[in-house]
């Protein structure tokens, strides 16, 4: 790989803090950790690419069309989704020149300046492709072709590229009637670096999405079960956690829009499904619904241990205009305030007190760090706090997710990094500053007299590698 | 200006990082930026004075008693209002001994330590009046009669302030229904130095303002409209509009207590209406009619080119005997938690991916940041982030705000500084702060290898100056 | 004190920034405050410790079973409360083996990396006891020992500690019908180190609390006073605060649900009171009549000069089961999201411009701290912030608090450290650390030419020490 002319933003110290004493244990610490395995135990990559294990087509359609971080900030400066090859719902689309929505990307790269977007591409740039410069409106076109070039050899092929990348484990994310063809494609042909799947049942769970009535026949006929009736509803659930554990899974995932769960008996449980069923619940019952869900679902993965994760608090397709011309994950979901520690207390009194239950939280509302997050996680022994997500997966974030969860929740009531994304080049990247960052935080504490060395260099470990493994139950991989 | 004896808080690096490398960065950014042009688009300076351009009278009636972050820290110390020259509503007020007033403020500056006030305030009089020691309790009539001395000057009046300041734009603030005697005169006497008005229109759109059954028929008096009617009340205000831009103005502003919006049809706006015109709305249908006025004027922006600035959140006048004493603004303002994305979802269904409208979003709620200003701003085309406001106009504020906003809406959602004020000495200062603060933020960036310095130099200029033009399409003055 | 092997953790630079110009000037203040007398002013010890003088029994009994920060911690790494001695309150416990709990403890040590509860703990065995090695499996056992052999000493008595530890004013808190037998008799044994009492009625004014009807009657027997009616009830509470202001109470002290005021009219609080009393009352009723006894006591406070104590949001016993089975105040209180302006509004409306009234707010939502608590304490004169509190007394959370409260309240709206803890022994530990960190923070501002240095060290020992006296009207002691 081409270092001669680094580029600015790939400094072999970036990231660190820019006194002299903490930069110098950062980089002790860091050089510990950079070439340990990724563990990806929660994201969003197509397992089709690691099955069918074809080339990629270029950089637009690998760079751009998919990274909704990339063309939000675009396309909140004027620049149409169209524009940028986003193809409509309706299948209306015009056909996408691919090299000139490159060039519109390049020419407003600096768009970017102080994001982790920009991080994680230039690191994509020089990392994998070998760039010594910074793209700009005059390099873009080639850019463009080198970079297609590459992707054309088989050392860029995916399979090629998980073990470029070190990667141990990637952990995928599909719908609960999904039928995971393509992993077990992948398991036939025997894959060293192992990939997994996510048992994501959002869309057999939550009334609101679209197609849920359809989705319960469907579910009723995978498994064979009378998905109209509560308990062969249940049943069938079971059923798919099974299949999907088969196919590797160890972690079930919740993107419900708050944290609310609920403990009813079992003929409420029956008389609100029935309304479920037949259409006729309320948007409250309806919320009672998903959240009586959570609790069935943490008393599931205490039956079958699967970790249970949930990622709440996010109004999904704000802009509906967006929404119903491009479809959903277009860059226009948007956090909102939620609460924690009474939406919870149905679940956590029911099950919060075993300890061989994990029970992941996550949250886009920082507020709750150190008022709800830290506090509960620092006592009831079945939570722990997943890293700082989606928005706050950045420096900055990351940075605050340490300074606001570790002194009441310690380090061991965190589960390492989750890279989440569906941007499979940016993976090594993301993971390169997930553990500069949390390097940097070990060696402010250090360099403050607050931990030892000695510590620092097992904690560095532990962030970047271990606690992952640990926390997803994928220690015996 | 005397500089040998430079007060501790003139110190030419003030208010950088201490780390050697950041700080280096900083004064280079700084140095570049530093001697710009003044833009100021937003603030509550009298146009009287730019008009009439007389003397102002002496350092307690310009420093002090129009200064409510000054006065209220004093009181909140337990010094009466009236020891402070604030005069009662009721005109019962003794007679004020300016000096005596200014021996109180002097005496208890201490209490100002690790504040704005004491930065803007240090700033005046070393860099305005030419002061080379810190004001205490001895020199305290020494200052008062310098600065009185010096305020007698023909170089202390209100223009030749506007020139010695090198402020190329200031935006004043008045009502709809100000007929806006001040701008003519100043415009007719054609000031070198741009002062433009902004259209501030609270008066007439929210029925619980004081007064307003009697603004709306003034509104109705200058504009030759029937002011009862929906549709006269609309005309009306597109009128006052026109009449604004005739005076310079290229933005409007919205005091309004939350950011909610509505999108009601035709004849629900009119039925609402004459609730509101017959004085029958409950409190819930004027906070609906000050959530539909704040979509009606989005739709007017779009039409006329007008900025819109919302400004919410803000429990005003909360210490009611204060306020029934000696009237609004007298530091009694105090923020509340508040919500965006369901508050503005109605008008940015309508309007938010308008390319043309220009929505500048503030706020007072800082948990808001990454949460949900931040998201939007990166997201939405019309929307872009005011600068921190008002309690957050301060070095921690400023930092705060371009550490959580930056990572998911970038620079270029943002518009550059505010003052805000209507202390019209600390101008300078505030600008000052400002782009010291940035610098900072920048060096920080660049210290820590996350950003070219070809970038921060080009990014130090578009904060400091042209974002600002450009945000309030300033751009053509 | 055997310092030759100092751990890394009483580095004597330990808690300031690395970076070298702020360290030194934090190290020039910090040793201008480090030997000032302990003010505590609001706290949780034992009196009977005071009273009685008796030796503590050993390391577990002393150091962890009564500290909840401790076990909560080992708790969420699920480790069973009955395997650390905690016990049932049923009674049915089985003997704990004390040199075993605390095996446990330092074979988990590590689990505290990062936290307050390590630099307190650390500080405790390398200060206190002498330890110049870290704790960990293999010296738990010399550790305990040695700890034991010290305690039996008389050196290490609760009177000698008070004089080692050289703490001028520790304040303990008692319920309202506490007879405070114990501080009756430290007062009698003239003690040279002053311990006195904090009134602290919750008992007797939240209806929701377990034994509320018959801690009325006791009320009414130790007063003489008919406690079923309103003025019989007043006029007991008055009593009582007498009481304890002659067993040197400065300060009430109230732990409510939420920061909720009333201001009743005396007919509507009879009402309620009949209520409250014949247990009719729902319980919005309930929290009205806790918000109304809020401003009750503001008003006693006017007449007394007691200052009044608030520290609010606090979901108390959130564990249900471990509630059930191990009682109150065993880790299990979750922080949740509250709001101030509208809800102190009433009282302040009453009272909130009295100078003579001091009224000290605290809060574990970190998020009001530069939206609503520092500017309502930069207006009111009656306000003043506490310390962070709880799991914000740490580095981060001091640092965090001076960092967005000093710009808008400045420091002299605020009131020094409150020690708020249980465990004796840290006592001296955690007024360093807030001496470190206010030290740290003012460094960090002369560092960047924000403060003077003469400043800084008036300042530095106001936080220390001068506040606090003042702050609690403890200045004549």
């Amino acid at each position: 790989m081409n270092t001669k002319h680094t580029p600015y933003n790939l400094h072999p110290d970036r990231l660190f803090s820019s006194d002299t004493k903490e930069r110098e244990i950062s980089k002790l610490l860091y050089n510990s950790v950079k070439s340990l395995p990724i563990v990806s135990p929660h994201g969003h990559t197509d397992p089709r690419w690691f099955a069918d294990n074809d080339n990629f087509s270029n950089a637009t359609e690998l760079l751009i069309i998919p990274d909704h971080y990339v063309f939000r900030m675009l396309y909140s400066q004027g620049i149409g989704l169209e524009q940028l090859g986003i193809r409509r719902v309706d299948g209306s689309s015009a056909e996408v020149d691919f090299l000139q929505v490159w060039k519109v990307f390049a020419q407003h790269y600096y768009l970017f300046h102080g994001t982790p977007s920009r991080i994680w591409m230039d690191y994509v740039f020089c990392e994998v492709f070998g760039f010594s410069v910074e793209l700009n409106a005059e390099n873009a076109e080639f850019f463009y072709h080198k970079i297609n070039a590459a992707l054309a050899t088989d050392a860029f092929r995916p399979r090629a590229l998980l073990q470029q990348f070190n990667i141990e484990l990637l952990a995928t994310t599909e719908g609960a009637t999904n039928c995971l063809t393509h992993h077990k494609k992948i398991k036939q042909d025997g894959l060293n670096n192992t990939v997994i799947t996510t048992f994501r049942p959002d869309d057999v769970i939550d009334p609101q999405v679209k197609g849920f009535s359809r989705n319960i026949e469907v579910l009723g006929e995978l498994t064979n079960e009378d998905t109209h009736n509560w308990q062969g509803y249940l049943h069938a659930l079971r059923q798919r956690r099974e299949f999907f554990r088969a196919h590797g899974a160890t972690a079930t995932d919740h993107g419900h829009a708050t944290a609310l769960t609920a403990d009813l008996s079992s003929l409420e449980c029956q008389r609100l499904f029935e309304k479920i069923i037949s259409k006729t619940a309320s948007s409250e019952e309806q919320e009672l619904f998903r959240a009586q869900m959570l609790t069935e679902m943490a008393g599931m993965s205490l039956e079958d241990g699967m970790v249970l994760q949930l990622h709440p608090g996010v109004h999904r397709n704000h802009n509906t205009s967006v929404f119903q011309t491009f479809g959903a994950d277009k860059g226009c979901d948007i956090p909102v305030n939620i609460e924690y520690v009474n939406s919870l207390k149905p679940l956590l009194s029911k099950y919060g007190n075993e300890t061989k239950l994990r029970f992941i939280l996550f949250t886009l509302d920082e507020s709750n760090y150190t008022r709800e997050l830290a506090p509960l996680a620092g006592h009831y022994p079945c939570l722990k706090l997943g890293p700082a997500w989606w928005f706050n997966d950045s420096p900055e974030g990351m940075l605050r997710f340490r300074h606001q969860v570790t002194e009441t929740a310690g380090f061991y009531n965190t589960v390492g990094f989750n890279d989440d994304t569906r941007a499979f080049l940016s993976i090594p990247a993301r993971h390169d500053v997930a553990r500069r960052i949390d390097c940097r935080f070990l060696a402010k504490l250090v360099a403050e007299h607050r931990l030892s060395e000695t510590a620092a260099f097992e904690l560095a470990r532990d962030l970047s590698y271990r606690l992952a493994k640990e926390a997803y139950q994928a220690a015996d991989f």
